[in-house]
């Protein structure tokens, strides 16, 4: 066994904020939208760092940079990695945190000259947060598979440019074959951007896997009428039935129970006056479990309620599947494994999953894959008050570092 | 007692459509805005119409229109009438219906020269939409005494004006002192702009009161979260708040029974994305009922339901008073007498509230009130689409000819 390594802190922390200084907004955040010239900035800078190290950095035909520590025998490689592209005014830590710490962990077997059983491979996903190319999480989508690689490559920018043409001119077309390295296993640590660790006083999050998602539009018709000289019986009013499915919505998260979170987000009823019953309302429903078939009888239920509303209100109802992802589960292994080293440490952990999208839920079609999350203050996330202590940020690393240190010694 | 005379439908339709083709809309609507030029040549239309029948026409100083047919004896008018101006885009019916057929009783008596024992008095008032200024029931408002008249000289229009101003450019200010004669009794014919009366298969409706109105402004502010990350249980979810309370709404409704309603016209959530909780939501309630007792329970039991939300819900809640207008009772003799007349001719009728405003509840300040409704087709009104039939129309006429004859004959 590997006597226990420290980690450079100090060198983890200054390189966040270096990263973050490129793109930096005037409210402090960071925007390095991908393929655009702070997100090559900011590449290249990190790409000097893995060098720094000695790593063997290679680049993809998407765009993701992967960066290796050669071990003592040849084979798969233990991954770890996440993304530094940045929403349009973004915080420090998300991705960032979780490729930076990564370096840490391979730079410190570099630097103690300490080496390891397997390779080790840290990887930058491309264009994970999806705001200037669709779909998010593309990089690690194309690398494990989801997506061919030219079709990828025509996907246009929101302003207009193919990936193919950005990847050209930021210079992070590479020639490595999209999943031609399958890692033995893959670990991205991250911050949570919700508030579940902190409201329970937890350091460690160990994320056993990402809810799935099904977003439903709905479209409510009834019958536009004067507030005043119509009676409550003869109304059919499209804003009374939104609202009672809104509440329906909150009454099917509590009978499917924990794990099932309803939201409706969007609410715009025509002709939105105040002394006229609206005749027509769109809503939006995003449901989200990490079990597919409690997911499945949410969405049921959510339509029987619709159904009822319509008959109840006589409205009519229109509905459209928006968006549908399945739940991804992580490797039970690799979970416990990041539990029992947490408790080892000593640091207090919740097992929880993750309600936003991640690199990781790509990879695991590759390779026994789960996360490691620290808490976020306030849950605050894709905003410059996004923020995590450094104590908390050090306490992740030890943990990715511990992790990926027992990973090295286990065959799958 | 007078014989029965017979009105001259025909000239009250033909008229109805004359007035309707001034300031006419490409939707078939009508558009003559207060003290526009459209309204101005309205008004002499009409004007030229109460001159053909001999009738004296005096303007005041509000601009309020009042044509006198002289009657056996001196003393106290009977008066009916409304209003001819529109909204942007409106019907054809909606005031001018009161005012034509107003006029066809008086030109009845006229060309048969029968002279009823009051003078006999039909009435335009100015401004009664509040489209252009602001509030609405102007006219009636000062005539009655609820406005000084400088003050309502001096409102600005939408696009600049005074009312004095405009006035003046229109012809239309006069010297009648607001308030100067003071009715016998006030009678006002108009649609419903309700479905009541369609819903029922009755063709008159005794209008025994207008609704009290309360307009409430509710801004609901919660925490705005992820909706993949944020657990049920640490939300501040302003929608959900917010539908709670619209759901309340109906339920206030029906615990106080009929009479009462409530509407939710207004809906606003920030930042009314699919996958955000929604932090602040903006949302207006509009409750209304005949008795003022009962109304004030139902503000009563808003706010106690919006407090109940708060606190179940984490959220705070600040509310604003928009508007509010008390009940106004009709005159019960009247409204007994409209219903017997109804009934000797042999009409179907319902007895019931406005829930709109009219000049009439300003004029139930100085004299005996009340209104007869005619059905309005599924209740639409303020929209080209506004229609009653000619049969309904006419019938509506007879049952204010009948009524003012019989109220001719009666001393209060």
């Amino acid at each position: 066994m590997v006597t226990r390594l420290k980690l450079n802190n100090s060198r983890l922390h200054d390189r966040i904020e270096a990263l973050s200084k490129i793109g930096s907004t005037p409210e402090g955040g960071s925007r390095r939208v991908a393929l655009t010239d702070a997100d090559k900035e900011g590449r290249d800078l990190v790409i000097s760092w893995m060098k720094e190290s000695g790593l063997q950095v290679q680049i993809d035909q998407i765009g993701n940079i992967f960066a290796t520590l050669k071990g003592n025998k040849s084979g798969r490689p233990i991954m770890t990695g996440s993304h530094i592209d940045t929403v349009g005014n973004g915080g420090h830590l998300d991705g960032c945190y979780g490729v930076l710490a990564g370096l840490e962990v391979l730079a410190t077997y570099a630097d103690l000259k300490e080496k390891p059983n397997h390779d080790l491979c840290v990887a930058i996903f491309t264009n994970e947060e999806g705001v200037r190319f669709q779909p998010d999480m593309l990089g690690s989508l194309v690398y494990a598979g989801g997506m061919i690689v030219e079709e990828a490559h025509a996907i246009k920018s929101t302003d207009g440019k193919t990936l193919h043409e950005e990847l050209i001119r930021t210079g992070y077309l590479g020639t490595m074959k999209c999943g031609s390295v399958i890692p033995h296993a893959f670990i991205e640590l991250h911050i949570e951007q919700g508030p579940v660790l902190e409201s329970k006083n937890d350091f460690i999050g160990v994320v056993e896997g990402v809810q799935g998602i099904s977003w439903t539009g709905v479209t409510f018709r009834g019958q536009s009428n004067h507030a005043g000289t119509t009676p409550m019986n003869l109304r059919k009013d499209a804003a009374y039935a939104a609202s009672r499915l809104a509440v329906s919505v909150r009454e099917i998260t509590k009978e499917i129970g924990e794990g099932q979170v309803g939201t409706v987000g969007v609410i715009t009823p025509k002709p939105n006056l105040i002394n006229v019953v609206p005749g027509e309302v769109n809503m939006t429903v995003d449901l989200r479990n990490i079990d597919d078939e409690k997911l499945r009888k949410a969405e049921k239920m959510l339509h029987e309620h619709i159904e009822n509303i319509c008959q109840e209100e006589k409205v009519v109802a229109e509905t459209e599947k928006l968006v549908r992802f399945e739940p991804v589960q992580f490797d039970k292994r690799i979970c416990d494994l990041i539990a029992e080293v947490t408790e080892n440490v000593g640091f207090s952990y919740s097992r929880l999953n993750s309600g936003a999208g991640h690199d990781a839920q790509m990879m695991a079609r590759l390779c026994p894959t789960a996360m490691i999350f620290v808490p976020s203050k306030d849950g605050v996330s894709h905003n410059p008050k996004e923020y995590t202590s450094k104590e908390y940020l050090d306490m992740g690393a030890d943990i990715l570092f511990e992790t990926i240190t027992k990973l090295d010694q286990i065959e799958f």
